[in-house]
Parts: structure tokens; C-alpha cells; sequence
């Protein structure tokens, strides 16, 4: 059995209201150690978000020290709108990740909700219900986007013990 | 009559190839100064991509020193399979420009083809060939990626003379 303590940084990412969470695996156990947002002003210039989306993430990869990075996979057919400058922030958190030598893992919504409840149509209510159980949790997380993340962190840490249990 | 030289950087962002190009403006004339690719490894993880081109970009503001940046905008309507690695590679570029404090300007692909040849659908080479005369190169500029970034950068120069012009 794998004992060794894993942090692990889930990021949802967003342009105006970007979500982080961080969680602590050992063995079976997980735990939230923390959690928030990074708000970038919507009146701001996109250029001017991004690098205060850059700052932010470098900031808490400083804080919280974490292992490996999760994050949630872009697809164009979901949001069209946003989906140019919602990538634009992934492109800034993975440079964020990648310059502090980290290691980052892809996850879609879909892999989200299947590793949290087993079904991937799950609803938001159902998701931040399973996120504060599976880290027992006094309270459900809040904002919705620091909870999205925390989903993402929880979801990289169980596909984890199921990689190391399926060996 | 406005005479001061501006610098401009041009960008045309990829994630395996990106064309860059300066264009030195002063009046009515503008000169190419130098261009060139970042190549990315393909085989690379885009993470290591997002890497390689932010500290492309940030050497060559700091050689080159531009007073503006100019870069092609995104549509998800063109290339659906490659435009969210686009726009991360566009992410990171972004915020290289605005970390050194330089003001970035973004054309559609349909304004610098009017801006150039005064027609939406120039072809190629006709672009090519209208970035060697309005810079009076000996040479067309190669390869595609950085002619299409000089083309940025001379249609950025163009409509601040228009700009002035219609003051």
C-alpha cells in the first residue's frame, strides 16, 4: 500500500472568476487543505486578467506547495462563446505549472462527475455534496468554481488509487 | 506629419511553428527589420510547447525591443481541430507582451488581408508578395508563419497611419 502524501492543485479555469482547490492524498484518505478563487476584474483587458490569472496561480503554487497540478479540459462544442479566451487562461495556468516543473493532468467534465458520483450527468448540488463528503468537509465549498476545482483535484487523486489498484 | 519611428512586433501564433516579424515605421515608410519562427517540437507535450514559446517570445521583446505588439485574432469557426492549443499558445504570448508593459493590438485575418492587398481573399503568395514590396525587401520574406506575421505588423502600421490620416 502507497502511503506517501500527495498534494494535489485542482484548477477550474475561467477569465473572470478562476477556481482552485487544494487536496492532500494518503492511501485512501483525502483531504481539502484548501481552497478560493482568483477574481480578475471583468472590466479589465484580457491581457491584463491573464497576468493577474499568471501572478495568482504562481502565488498559490508558492503557498501551497503542491505535487502535481489538475485542471479541466476545454471543448470547443461546450460554451463557444467563451472557449478562445477560456483556453487562453488555460495556456497562462499550464505555463504556471509547467515553469515550477509540475506535473499537469487533463480532466473533462465528464471524467469529473463519473470519478465523484459515477454518473456523468450529475447536477452542480449533487457534485459539491460528493466533494465535501469525500473530504468530510463541515461545510459544502463555496464558491461554485473553488468546489469545480476541488472536483478536479478529487477526481486526479481517485484516478490515481485506481491506477495503483488496478496494478 | 507624425515622423517618430515606431517598433512593432508582429505575431502569427501556432503551437508547433509561430512567424514573428518587426517592422520599423516612420511617416509612410515601413521597413522590415528582422523576422523568424519559434519552432516547438511537435513530439513535446503542449505544456513544454506553452514553455518554448513564452520564452521565445520574452527574448525577442527583450533583443528586439517594440513598442507594440501585434497579433492575429481567433476564430473557433476556422481550424475547430487546433483552436484551443491556439489560443493557449495565444494565452501565453499575451501575457509575455503585457509582463514587459506593451500595448497589443489584434486583427482578424480578413483586416490584414484588406489592410495588405485591399481584398478579404488574397491568396498566399499575393500577400507574400505585397509584404517584399510595401517593405521593399530584396527577398520574400520566408516561411509562411513569419511572412503572415509580417503582414500583422504592416497592416498594424497601416492603420495607424490611417488613423492619423483621418484625424
Amino acid at each position: 500500500m502507497n502511503s506517501k502524501t500527495i498534494k494535489i492543485l485542482g484548477i477550474d479555469p475561467g477569465t473572470g472568476r478562476l477556481g482552485w482547490g487544494l487536496v492532500e492524498k494518503r492511501g485512501q484518505s483525502i483531504v481539502a487543505k484548501d481552497y478560493g478563487c482568483i477574481e480578475a476584474t471583468k472590466a479589465s483587458p484580457l491581457n491584463e486578467r491573464l497576468l493577474a490569472i499568471y501572478r495568482g496561480i504562481c502565488a498559490i503554487i508558492r503557498e501551497q506547495k503542491p505535487d502535481e497540478v489538475a485542471i479541466e479540459e476545454l471543448f470547443f462544442f461546450k460554451n463557444q462563446k467563451t472557449v478562445i479566451s477560456v483556453a487562453e487562461a488555460r495556456g497562462v495556468i499550464l505555463l504556471a505549472a509547467t515553469e515550477c516543473g509540475l506535473p499537469v493532468f487533463e480532466y473533462t467534465p465528464l471524467q469529473v462527475k463519473q470519478a465523484l458520483t459515477g454518473y456523468g450527468r450529475a447536477e452542480k448540488k449533487q457534485m459539491q455534496s460528493m466533494v465535501q463528503l469525500t473530504c468530510k468537509m463541515a461545510e459544502r465549498p463555496k464558491p461554485d468554481d473553488a468546489a469545480d476545482a476541488l472536483a478536479v483535484a478529487i477526481c486526479h487523486a481517485q484516478t490515481c488509487q485506481r491506477m495503483l489498484a488496478s496494478k
